[in-house]
């Protein structure tokens, strides 16, 4: 403290007179062996299971119970030591900023839609992008938030967004998320459009506000979501999940999305699909289950099913190992399947 | 403390015996909405007022009076979660290491030039980038201080720079930055030479040290200041500013400067600007009002008006309005010009 | 500690309900003054003699001697504030999470080598990249640990990679790296190949696993270390090293290594390198000696010998001078040699 007095005065005195809070580090480093079957990773490779976060957080009491709050989110590969993706942001977890209090929460910034903020209560891997997990391809029907980004930018986040989270009334709460039109460095979008005129030339506009609301309820051992979203290209998707837990140990899960990509796509713009998972817990260990399958009109469907486990060393350390078989098409317009073999054993800190 | 001591004795097994010291984390986010007619962001778009900053800062008392310092300054946008620009450094904002005792302040690295951190006080939105506020363009005539650094890099630090500051002299102090010639990576500029034989090739090195002197006073109420900088092209900049403050709540100030780019410009090389301001308090509110001109000899004047409103929710958090509106020419060379109208309104956060 | 709670029943609610452990963050800044003749940079630069980073690392005691440890290290540029180097990823100096305990130390990640990790404590500069120095390329006999990473990347880190430190028996110790093939996006490397057909290709995998097995003892006044490495297109690398204390302030150290590029060089493939040098403390003073050579066969030799000073203005910081010449051939097959003349001063500050 005394140091930090110090440190004030001096600054101050360089004309950077900011106050001290209480900032909190946060975040998740995770690596494993795995290898998946039929893949570009069909070797042994050190690997991940979730992402990886190095944040930074903070809550300030303005009184009367408001709270200002922001939050910016490093994510980064722990097995080369770069960020997740050369084109993403350096804060590709969240940017956010904003008041909460009595109306809820209000941020400014960039962060989940309400549609993939809700739906992970619902997704057995608790929408970790593990392979044996389902938020990424299949949860989601391989839909994507933000497709007017960067080249390999978030697939289930918004930009340029402002969110709402409403307080919860007996256990329901209303999540919306809605995002400017601006512009952020997307390559072209051929779309309906051609080679030479894409409908989406390079760094083009959003052609509607992206918006994405969400309802989640929540009543004793039930829990409830509804979801609509539609992206910066107008693909629409809605969604419904549920959870129940017969017993403290065990939470069933199921959910279903459908994708409807007319705006953009001549043939097969939609897609569905539907995940159905169960965690039970024994100890320190954790078994996770899952069955989905997403089915794209007119081309063939993919399939997988996972368990996984998870044993606990502590509450923020865990090891665990995933085991998955994904029967995908072997090309999006092939007539055959393959299947996709995948195991991972590692270790998850949070800290 | 126990755990960093379990952490020193591990690191240390390590071959990385550091000590801890204590590394204050400091930084602002600041988002709102925004739009300025006219422009490339001619719609509602989210975005910002001030430079957004995740530092990291320490100051370890040498005893004797003497104190060892440095500063880490990320900048970055918050409605995107990128850096501020792609070419630019991660540590943007400052990075510097040095000693301060009875001799004053000298400092080793990057950070803004003495010119550039004493006239900060003499700008009606102190010295923030708010398109509203006058730093950016009016007040430093549009004068660049590092035009040899990568493309989209800092207009208003050097790099590779040695930094010292005075001790305050009954309300006077020297702030002087001297900088090697050392490239960095700059595109080619023409200036005096042709697109085959530019004066400045790709990655030129200074044709002479870039340097920037500075003198403030303060007595009571009154301050001033006086500045003269040049840059890596020898373009030359000097300043003169003053503020009163006739109440406790009410701030007026002034400042003029002229630039010179003999070294590289063939006509009209000459370029002076003056901004008047005040800054009225009321309350938790704070006014801010704003008058400047630009004038590039033998080309239409740039002129800017504005007023801004910030109410505090805390010492640390405030919300804001602006309302500027900017008479500039259509093009450089053109002999009409454009009103941009420019409205914000957003929220202010240091932790 | 009470906004950190509140901070956790916020973010709870916001689905990232991390607990907040005690991440020690840490780091290095050092900058002077420095010239080396004959060189790109001979002119007075502001420049380094250490790595600079910016750290996060943390431990958790998991109970029963079981630890669970993280660290997370930037690596960066004080006098421009850029990263290390633009293809360098952000976390360069390492990003590994293991586990501890009586077996000793598993991590997996990026970081050091086990060759590079035990070096540098028989290199009289401590393993500093100093121009001064001997660990980046005489010690090393410029070798290097990651030639498939990208251009620009780390010359002494394995990425994608397995580590083991063994305990310490007796003062006896054995550390192990393994990597995995995966590809980590390097330009190609002709080696025996031609530039139509290079031996690896752009973003080729390992030919064989790299691996580093390094064993160290240490008994009173006396320690040593041997080390064979094999990196990722198959150089082979070798290692002894020894140092000796005959009184508290003086210690004596040598090192020889010896590079087989036997896989991927046709002619020559051979370099042997051996550096002595010797540390000498005096009060807040240490003085650096070191002479080395490397010697590739059929190549003239590059001779190095330098002194160094450092003076202590507290356990973190200190004040350094070092003088070094080197003759090197002026080009790999030239027949003749120039000296390069270096001299650097500047500050070193640990938080």
């Amino acid at each position: 403290m005394k140091k930090s007095l110090v440190a004030m005065a001096l600054m101050g005195a360089f004309g950077s007179a900011v106050a001290q809070s209480s900032v909190t580090i946060y975040g998740t480093i995770d690596a494993g062996v795995s290898r998946t079957t039929h893949t570009a990773n069909d070797s042994t490779q050190i690997g991940k299971r979730d992402n990886n976060k190095l944040g930074f957080r903070g809550v300030e009491d303005l009184g009367n119970g408001l709270k200002a709050l922001f939050q910016l989110e490093i994510r980064y590969e722990p097995d080369t030591g770069t960020l997740e993706n050369v084109s993403r942001p350096l804060f590709q977890g969240q940017s956010r900023i904003g008041l909460q209090g009595g109306f809820g929460t209000v941020r400014l910034g960039r962060g989940l839609s309400a549609f993939q903020e809700s739906i992970i209560a619902f997704e057995p891997w608790n929408g970790l992008p593990a392979v044996a997990g389902y938020q990424t391809n299949l949860q989601v029907a391989g839909y994507t938030s933000d497709p007017l980004s960067a080249a390999g930018n978030s697939a289930n986040r918004f930009s340029n967004a402002l969110f709402y989270n409403s307080p919860v009334w007996n256990g329901f709460q209303v999540n919306a998320t809605v995002a400017t039109k601006e512009a952020n460095g997307n390559p072209a979008i051929i779309g309906r459009g051609t080679a030479t005129a894409p409908q989406y030339p390079a760094n083009s506009e959003a052609s509607a506000n992206p918006y994405s609301v969400s309802a989640t309820y929540t009543l004793g051992k039930f829990a409830a979501m509804a979801a609509v979203e539609r992206n910066g290209v107008e693909t629409k998707l809605w969604s419904v999940a549920a959870s129940f837990k017969p017993t403290t140990a065990l939470k069933l899960m199921a959910s279903y999305q459908e994708q409807d990509q007319g705006h953009t796509v001549f043939v097969n713009p939609e897609t569905d699909a539907w995940v159905i998972g169960a965690n039970y817990t024994v100890g320190p260990g954790k078994w996770l289950f899952g069955y989905g399958q997403k089915s794209p009109d007119g081309v063939l469907k993919t399939k997988q099913v996972s368990v996984g486990y998870e044993y606990s060393l502590s509450p923020r350390t865990y090891l665990y190992v995933d085991l998955a078989q994904k029967k995908t098409p072997f090309t999006v317009t092939a007539r055959n399947t393959v299947d996709q073999n995948h195991y991972a054993l590692g270790i998850h800190h949070n800290f």
